[in-house]
């Protein structure tokens, strides 16, 4: 299946980047979070191949992010996903719409997903996301481009209600455990996401998106580039790509994600990345709602 | 003065949190930034009054921010500054307009402020940060004051132009460098933002802003219980408090910092923050841009 990293604990509770065995049953230490991101490209090339691994059912798994990363989230970026929402009266933006993710809200395939206690259930968001390599500074696109070391699949799962609550995203975008990230696979093996990758989100087995990567408005380069203008991108940093249609929201009638369903986001050359929602703890919304001033 | 808790770096590069000396000139080492945002409170009752200190001039000050920490801002909390913007058609929002910084974009007192390459300048922003000691779930909004430790000077240095490419403003809120953070104030000494105090911004000694916390529409322990119920707050998290009226686009002329201006924000109990506006390296709008497409 090719290289795949992951993240996860070591003995000691510190966070490390491996590489999964070709049955994706163990996991080959490489370096700690930290050491990884120094240098990624070198690890990338020298995965691990022939060393001990440790079974992954021995460790927990974990995103392989810096704490101080940033998880940049490109909305609006395939066309079909612009005329099907709220923002569709304004047409395609003449810019990338990006929100933020903090790393924290950051989970792994098989992670449970809770509905946040306000929420009528979750909205799925499947994507792709691209990691940076290296130090970016008022970079151009094929520069940008080329600083990216490696794509893995992303379910971007939304708390519309929170999300909607006023004119800026990030309270719905950044709800516990809802940024599921599949394995880091090298961005040698995924070549370009302009030529055109499959992405499919299926919930309980029925296919509710499907687009392919070459729709996208704003490319990984252009958008990586624009960023770096106003603000220095550092290795580890993220950015997700956006969504094509088909979320739920915006269905009639509108489905959102219940506890116990699955959903799966699979992409080509990536990978699938599957999980479980489930009810938060205490999710009876109760008088103590601060919305009720 | 009190106790004013600041960030340094150690002798080997690690970051921890130390109490500055009467005199400011001094630091008193407390604890590793790890440890100390492990109990904060322990350490607040015992800020290292009598123990040895290191000349602040032989450390490098820096945030006492974790670098997984969420930097979660109100825009548009003030009521005159409402009406001052480019959002004041839409009235006061029914909720508190949450937006992300990453703690990357953090400074400290003293720290230059560069301005971004495609930018005319720089626009200031003097705010209140409540700093989150507790963790925080579904909490009521006395639950949630009870959780702050404490405040800082904050200036939520803003980069316009980036800000209102699109509908969401992380991108103009996330500069390098943008956003100079006051020593952190134990909240014993500061009492309740809702009593009022005096906060006020100069450009080069001249006011701009002026206003008092008790003009703010949601309060620190409303806005934290709301977020509380989407995500889980943790010790270390921050709560930007929005800006009161005054800021320079919405001037006619627009007034926005260039190199070489000194901003100031001063907050009664909390003290002055002052910083300089210096040009980027390298800050021609060159044909690389990429809004050339």
């Amino acid at each position: 299946m090719g290289v795949r990293l992951v993240g996860f604990r070591d003995a000691e509770g510190a966070a490390a980047v491996g590489t999964l065995t070709e049955d994706g049953a163990g996991v080959v230490p490489l370096a700690g979070l930290e050491e990884f991101w120094s240098d990624p490209r070198r690890f990338l090339t020298e995965p691990g191949a022939g060393r001990p691994a440790v079974p992954v059912a021995e460790v927990e798994l974990v995103p392989p992010v810096l704490p101080g990363a940033r998880v940049i989230c490109i909305g609006l970026n395939y066309l079909k996903h612009v005329a099907e929402g709220s923002y569709a009266a304004g047409g395609v933006p003449p810019f990338p719409t990006l929100f933020a993710r903090w790393p924290t809200s950051l989970s792994v395939g098989g992670a449970e997903i809770p509905v946040p206690v306000d929420e009528d259930g979750l909205d799925w968001e499947g994507e792709v996301v691209a990691w940076v390599g290296t130090t970016l500074a008022a970079a151009t696109p094929d520069e940008a481009l080329a600083a990216v070391v490696g794509y893995s699949t992303f379910n971007d799962v939304t708390a519309r209600r929170a999300q909607k609550l006023t004119s800026q995203w990030i309270l719905g975008k950044n709800a516990d455990g809802s940024g599921p990230l599949g394995p880091l696979v090298p961005a040698a093996e995924v070549g370009d996401l302009r030529d055109g990758l499959e992405i499919r989100t299926r919930v309980n087995g029925e296919v509710v998106q499907e687009g392919s990567t070459d729709e996208m408005v704003y490319t990984v380069g252009e958008t990586l580039a624009l960023v770096s203008r106003t603000f220095t991108l550092n290795p580890g940093d993220l950015l997700a790509t956006g969504t094509p249609s088909g979320v739920g929201y915006s269905r009639t009638p509108p489905w959102l994600m219940q506890p116990g369903d699955v959903v799966e986001v699979e992409v080509e050359r990536l990978g699938v990345l599957r999980n479980t929602v489930v009810a938060a703890a205490g999710s009876l919304v109760s008088d103590r709602d601060p919305r009720r001033r």
